[in-house]
């Protein structure tokens, strides 16, 4: 008979789709069993009045990824893993980009380097590509991909990522023949810039602006761009970091057309505003919330919820891109002071992803717990080829999980990230619902706010094998 | 340690959410453990290769209803649960039909003195109010809620059962109060009225027809009106047996606003076609498909698989009522020479919602195997109240499953259906994959399709401790 | 050669497609001619400055409508067509209401008894069918019909005009094969008694819960279901006083379909608001504005005027049905201080519905002055069939004209009403543009504020001959 | 009094928005009156049993434009004029391509030297901006507005013309602070590019091709594109040659939500469709069709209408572009027999816009004759800015009329065109209404198919004073 190194017992265990009580039974790094009365293993955890739910991925992540002369980013591998698992995860997804004119292979290779033996969760990469010329289309990428890098991200804005149409149209031609998913960040490049000068022109230079310079009729501009170009090349495509009824609409009528789109939606898409970017009448602080695209107006909080609620969008992410506000290296708002331009576009958040959609979501009673845990795990271990190695809790999967005191309420501060950032957009935030272990592979890594796990404790998932 | 009564072995167990290689343990009557290398139980059934997934739940089916006046239904419980347990289910929800002017506790009885003792898989009642007087909605209604009844559905057509809209809100308002979920049968009765009189007064008299009396306005607009006293009353509401693309966009349009408003199509709308109630000739064989709504063109197959795929509906059901088309004491169309309308409106189908599905959906690639699971089994058991009883494979469930091989070819034949019709409309099918054993409860109740269940082996499945 | 009458000299020409400087040549009660420099007329009119346009056509005003054990109805003839003069009106269509069991014909007689002699404007009758049977329907109604009686209004509530389903299908049915255009007022007569027993149920009798008591839910489903009939009978149809967004997209998406679906749209859906009817805290005051449908919110102004402006609608009425708030002979909130429901329906306003769409409309430039024409005069004489006799500025076409002072500002006063009710709900709003004169078939019949225009002067105008 | 050097008596006169019977008086160039027996004139034309209408404007036609290293077109000023006259127009709006490179205002006057003294009916001038540097931006298109020309056609494909998104953008902006109409050809440049390379490298050369080069999709792409770009620069815009659904759902949704679009569609998106393309057998004769964006489906053509129903769609044009198909110096497919990539794109039809557009339209009871007149002249002339001097019958117009005969069944063939080209891709069209004269300002340019105006009768048209 089989014995258990851990019995995670008495809790609420649930998946995608149950909810049951049950024990969970770990051999090693793994799951093996989900049962009732398992017999007493060598471990034995408590989880009476938890729910016990697969470990978060989060598959938009950005660590340690240099910017084209701007400030560095606030998390390498170590800050960034250690904020993941404060917040209930155990996977993460950053991306590893190409710098034009760079191979994408020794891009890949880069980032290996800066995860190497420094991240406490497990992680995998999503490749961005920046240089689509017939190289890169038709040996790079498809080596790549036949490695298990089978995602990769490409923009249709900024200055030294963007790809043209024509370009676009290339890669996901190539991504269909090869099979790997395009992620796409949907903003109209030449209509931001268009903006920008007409804002500069006016004098309005604060972060406030930032916002206005990319209002929503630009993003769902690119989204139906995007979703055309899908359809053309007959490619499926996830649309990433959606912000507000207008592009949720697009992608809404691509899905009933048939047309493959995914979609992600991000934490501060419900949780943040435009109203904030305008900090404290109009001054610097504003810069804290500068991401793109920008948080939008609360009646668009309504339409991502609505968006979730019926099935537009599959995974919610956290788009974690930190950079300093007032720190060492960077000050996110030094160059930023002469224009919203420079500001560096992001902001933290792997940490706060889980509990504020638990607490707006699950306790509000938009979504059921079920649909939590589609959204936070295995949605994403499906769609980017994690599954069935992530993103549930039955036999066969790690040992990733979650144990979740669904009535805590917890005030956020900056104290709770462990992230490498100086502030959190979301301070002073009040949710219910809040991790309170984490378990990687079999081992506890995170518990009551107290990160274990050690660099190195994570590995790199490799999706070869799927 | 646990020992186990029995384990199946090998499977690849589905639920609506996971697919894992694992092993099910039972005891009793209930699943105790799905795990890796499960000891040996004390019965074993090797699974290998073979799909194991939850028994399905038809939670739309008629059994021994008597008509008015009509012929009588061709399957009572006996014969109508050994076609469902020969086509996979595990589970049958049929209509307790309130006849005008009686007390709905005194038909919920009648019912179940029909059930008693003769039904071969389990069943629970949904009540059909067909009187909506105040006696009923604030005393009857109420009570039989608390006894566990809690799902009940109205007509808005049909000369003996139809309500008028005064009475839909009355029952849509003491089902708020009381919690209990409305079905709605949406066809607008009078448009009805107006249609056939029309076409009796041009001679068009043949089963072909009947769809022409009832076209997809119709019921469109029936769906919107009921979607409409949902909305008012603050109710929430299944619309039942959806067939077409009109009512679809309706309930789509619903659910995106918000109206909590859930919705079933049928095997019949996504395999039967307007043509079919032509028969040979406009003769009278089309009486064989006669159902209603009716069957509408291929077009609208492919809005409810748009509808499947998107999430607008969440169960799949058979909306078997099933008469005799030459049988000793109907003849499906004895006084039907004389004009469609009167052609017992239903036909059988509980034998063949799983397959035809799964071949439809799952291997033309329309829907995953997950989903399947959700539209057969899941969903049904979470939207009545069966849940976490019936509808997934995890501790603590009813050890109902059913063994499923994915690549089985069969041709539908009257012999496989094991009804007490005379005939199937879907007569020489061709479908790949089928239910090679259905378990009950832990008992084999079908192998092979023989079924193996004896009469009293269904029970009644209470909802009262939801 | 041609000797005039009356010459307009010198104004500017407006027609429903044109905007011309132009002299108008009149020779009895005709147009004779639209010119550069016409010869003097036996008389002239100096227009410089000022529009000239084809009199107001208002085909939605209740005259002398008796009630049914309410109030009598503020306004007869006399008074009714004097207001409409003053307002710059110069046909009006008023209903002959069938009461139930009463003859169609004898009603329309009725009515011509009450008209006889007493206008001061034309005028031509719509019907309103209470009494559906086969003998209107198969012989009163195609007589009329016949005799240019060509449109009627049927009702989908109030407890002694509602026709049900199949009623206004044999309706419908009847008036395409006789070929006559059905108007419907759209609101669920079961819908609106279901909220308004909740409602005195919760003591929530102000007038303000008229408004409460039939959503803008239950209009739009009234519109659905109408529509839907229109399909189905594949009759014309003509949706009235439709009051906000819901209603609107059911007829934009019936338009875009091929139904053959019109729209009216009132004064009061782009000017009075729900809260109006709240008086001053939720006193009988609110009484003032009970109309139905009740005015919406402001966001739904926005959404009639997207109708107006995208052809939604194609014809703009007052809706004028008068009733006293404090007169004599009903105080229209007499018996209604014990509830909402026995506030009269109907508010004045056939004097203000020109100034006040030319008001916010045309200056504010959401129309042109060309969709003025045809939304306050042209549309109407062509789908009410009094076009090519009036509705333009054309050689052939009745003198009806007004002449309109682009640019004068009013306050609006009961005392520039000049009906029978004793207040006018548009109680001090302000407007730019009015009328200076009106003509009516070559005579001046208001000039300067005073109805110049004797009982008599106004006739029927049959529609015989078209 | 007035007397009348040309009376047209009896006719039927209709503009935009009346039909009547009436007599016309012209002295000079103009029209004087509309009236009921005028006196008689120095010259009198019989009307009786006409249709008296304004003569058409086509304001999208090529004329003498130069090509890129492709073949010549196959009209001038000269036989395009004609052609125009032969079809019932009297204006005719060419545009004046900017080469790239070269000045703006250089190649307005390149245009007025090649039509100066040529054309045989009167014409204006739309820029084609091929070069957007600030230059041109902020001086010479603000001159050129100034001087009239106040409209101005960008491409969003063709090598030699297309505009990127950021000069898009400057183009609206500068036409916003300008007040000049942008008119865009909205098909994507990239994706063609990108199916271009796909079919050539599948050796799918044919004409056919052409069409699957730049599907729906396409076209619909860059419509979305270039509305979300209007809306951001706040400037009023035309999308010309509208050819199916998707692309005028886009305009739709654009005008119901109040973005100033305005949009044209063209007679071959009624009357042609893509299996034309196939020719006999994918031979080279489908190069007669070959046009951008290429006619579609059958089922687009109702969407065409639907559009045109529901006023998405303001004009009707031709987009007449006539190539050689066999003619000395071109012939259509020479160079094109190697890819459909070098076939010329456009299609002569100048001639057949009203006829066509009257046969398919009026006569089968979609428009009404005076929407007609709306959409073949005066929403030509009001968009445009020829009004009030061109597009109406009323008194100070430009006596341009076309009589028309309603019932006169005519096969169009290519002697008929009397154009350039040599051939009709509408040859053997059978059509209903045909114009039998054509005045020009006065004079009868078009008698009986036969021209009877001159090279030089007609005019530029300058649109500085309105």
């Amino acid at each position: 008979m089989q014995e258990y190194d851990l019995v995670i017992r008495g809790g609420t265990v649930v998946t995608a789709a149950d909810t049951v009580l049950a024990d969970v039974g770990i051999v090693g790094e793994k799951i093996v069993a989900v049962a009732l009365d398992l017999p007493r293993g060598a471990e034995e955890i408590d989880a009476t009045g938890l729910l016990v739910m697969p470990g978060g991925i989060d598959s938009h992540v950005h660590l340690a990824q240099p910017s084209f002369g701007g400030p560095k980013m606030a998390d390498g591998f170590e800050t960034g893993t250690r904020s993941a698992l404060a917040g209930g995860n155990t996977t993460v997804m950053p991306f590893a980009l190409q710098p034009r004119g760079a191979s994408l292979r020794e891009s890949v290779m880069a980032y290996h380097k800066e995860a190497d033996g420094q991240a406490l969760c497990d992680y995998a990469f999503h490749m961005i590509v920046t240089n689509a010329d017939s190289t890169v289309l038709e040996q790079e990428l498809p080596a790549l991909i036949a490695d298990g890098y089978t995602s990769l991200k490409i923009f249709m804005t900024y200055e030294d990522m963007v790809l043209n149409d024509r370009e676009i149209l290339g890669v996901l031609d190539s991504a269909r023949r090869h099979n790997a998913l395009v992620m796409v960040h949907c903003e109209g490049y030449d209509a931001i810039r268009y903006m920008t000068e007409r804002l500069e022109l006016e004098g309005k230079t604060a972060p406030y602006y930032h916002g206005v310079s990319r209002p929503q009729s630009v993003e769902r501009e690119a989204t139906h761009r995007a979703i055309s170009h899908a359809e053309l090349a007959g490619a499926r495509m996830m649309i990433v970091h959606v912000s507000g009824r207008e592009p949720m609409e697009q992608i809404r009528w691509a899905q009933q057309r048939g047309i493959p789109i995914l979609a992600e939606t991000c934490t501060q898409y419900v949780s943040l505003e435009a109203d904030d970017l305008a900090g404290l009448n109009m001054d610097e602080s504003g810069g804290k919330y500068v991401c793109s695209p920008p948080p939008r107006e609360k009646a668009d909080w309504e339409a991502i919820w609505e968006g979730i609620r019926t099935g537009v969008f599959q995974t919610f992410s956290s788009d974690h891109c930190p950079f300093f506000y007032e720190g060492e290296d960077g000050k996110k708002n030094a160059k930023a002071r002469t224009s919203f331009k420079w500001v560096p576009n992001g902001i933290p958040g792997v940490a706060v992803r889980m509990p504020i959609l638990f607490s707006e979501g699950v306790r509000k009673g938009r979504i059921t717990v079920n649909e939590f845990v589609a959204l936070t795990s295995t949605n994403h271990a499906r769609i980017y080829g994690l599954y069935p190695r992530k993103g549930s809790i039955a036999p066969g999967f790690d040992a990733d999980i979650v144990l979740w005191d669904a009535d805590r309420e917890v005030t956020i501060t900056q104290d709770l990230m462990q992230h490498g950032a100086d502030y959190t957009p979301y301070e002073g935030m009040e949710v219910t619902g809040w991790p309170v272990m984490t378990m990687l592979r079999g081992r506890v890594a995170m518990r009551d706010d107290k990160v274990l796990a050690s660099r190195g404790n994570g590995g790199f998932i490799s999706r070869t094998e799927e």
